[in-house]
């Protein structure tokens, strides 16, 4: 949507403010606090059917792994709920009741505490706009995008594919279960690999549009080239026995977006003993490097990849992308 | 709407922390600073022909007036913009970015520098819902509304009733104009008076959804009750001259809403003194006391006045109440 790239750019030059950082991050950072807001909407960012605690919970985890990114520590929330009139299938409320116990849940997990917002009634019809403001103390070393080195190492932390995975799974058949549904609707932000990894990254961002689109945006923010292997992608074993481990599947996971998983540039060599200090069961994978040059190189297999006509997502779609059969 | 009222209900159970004073206030203490996120809709807070750069200067105010109502100083905001599909008659875009232009304008003019946020795309249809989280530097005494003493003087900074009147002319003449129009699209923050009265302040909170509504609420979490002379409401030139000074024109500024004043219950004896720090032209008024007991009562000229119906709007309206004739 070009009016949209223009409303950006325009909001871009509005936060000249240095805790804005020109809107190149995810979040702001401001006397030692990181802040950042994502909103959702119902039939743009989740399923219309999808259970209403599974939106609780992606709500409080997609800006939760914005905290994550920068090594921050949450500190609170502030939420905007919208009322609907009743879903149909459910009683007045029921909705927002249960959407309410997976945001409960997720700021519990993760020691966020809910610290204040606004609830407002929307007139009938009308989808849902859901949005938080996640409060984090910032970290000594605060990783922004735009620190990546030529030589530097690309590591993510989690793996990829698997909420898109089973967000193709659902749109086939609503009644469809199992793991990659379950991450689909129960993302895990990264916080505790990010607060280890954070003291030693160049650059650091969430991978939440498609690693393809993500590590371009760090590499152009860093004026360096981005070279990623997909051998190298790290993928689930519920994600290779449903979409196999050939090119177009490494393709799907490297696009799809909707991944909560940490991308960083670090110093070679770094990552061998960072990794010690990550949680037990942590997926660290080195996916690629960063060079001089500018702009996205894919290898697989020894061999030159052309790039994707779509490399990510600007916005976390509710259906997979035409290409998901 | 009694499903809403459960949810806040149920939200202030969620919200234990400290920082969020049981959702009782409209902002959150959080490490020396104040937090608070206001959303609004087309339709519900908005009318959808209203000017869009009103909307976005209206979006940023009504969150400034929450920090002026703890006397605290702006140091940034997080904006949720909604991209719809054009608006009828626009361009792609331009209600959007004349939206900009409005809230970017109110941020310059009190200082709160935009320092990030989200932008996303709605489906062809939803309403706007715009929300904005401003983040205020906590002054030394961060009024709440739970301090007011029996004794206590209730004071008032602005007018009111202007805001709603300006939306009645507007609901029977779409090309409405005048100072009361005036007022409902461009209403002024108190900041400078809020950040005059806090330090000496037992309770404060910005008038919002009617006189007669918050001082209630303020005497409700101060355990007092409110006493409200409607002789000493504070009425514009613009407002009489338009809706007279009767009992019914008082009634109607008491309860319309949208009036972007501050409350504050005083010391007897201090807004004398108080009232040379305010800043030149700065409307104050006693209108009222706190006394033992508990809810609201009115007089005028001496008599007792019987509650109206309603005291308040819960959100402001986008529509009149249906006695503005």
């Amino acid at each position: 949507m070009n009016s949209e790239i223009k409303m950006i750019a325009r909001l871009a030059a509005m936060a000249r403010h240095p805790a804005a950082h020109g809107l190149t991050d995810d979040t702001a950072h401001l006397d030692g606090k990181i802040l950042t807001h994502d909103t959702i909407a119902e039939g743009v960012h989740y399923r219309t059917d999808d259970p209403p605690e599974s939106v609780g919970w992606k709500l409080a985890a997609v800006n939760l792994s914005d905290l994550a990114a920068k090594g921050a520590q949450p500190v609170g929330a502030l939420l905007s709920l919208t009322m609907a009139p009743p879903t149909e299938g459910m009683a007045d409320g029921e909705w927002e009741d249960r959407f309410l116990t997976g945001l409960d849940a997720a700021c519990e997990t993760y020691g966020m505490p809910l610290i204040g917002g606004d609830t407002i009634a929307l007139p009938a019809g009308a989808p849902r706009v859901l949005g938080l403001t996640a409060i984090g103390e910032a970290a000594e070393n605060v990783p922004t995008r735009d620190g990546g080195l030529p030589g530097d190492e690309l590591w993510v932390v989690g793996t990829l594919g698997d909420s898109m995975a089973g967000l193709a799974q659902l749109a086939k058949d609503a009644q469809a279960a199992g793991a990659l549904v379950d991450i689909y609707r129960r993302p895990v932000p990264q916080l505790a690999a990010g607060k280890a990894i954070a003291p030693h990254a160049h650059a650091m961002m969430d991978v939440s549009d498609g690693l393809l689109l993500d590590a371009t945006r760090l590499a152009m923010a860093s004026l360096c080239r981005a070279n990623i292997d997909l051998a190298c992608l790290p993928l689930s074993a519920a994600f290779t026995k449903v979409r196999g481990k050939g090119r177009k599947a490494r393709l799907f996971a490297a696009t799809g977006g909707d991944d909560y998983a940490l991308l960083a540039a670090l110093p070679p060599g770094k990552a061998r003993k960072l990794s010690k200090s990550l949680p037990p069961g942590t997926i660290f994978s080195r996916v690629g490097t960063l060079a001089d040059g500018e702009g996205l190189a894919l290898v697989h297999d020894g061999h030159h990849v052309p790039l994707p006509e779509h490399l990510g997502h600007e916005h976390r779609p509710a259906s997979p992308a035409p290409d998901s059969a």
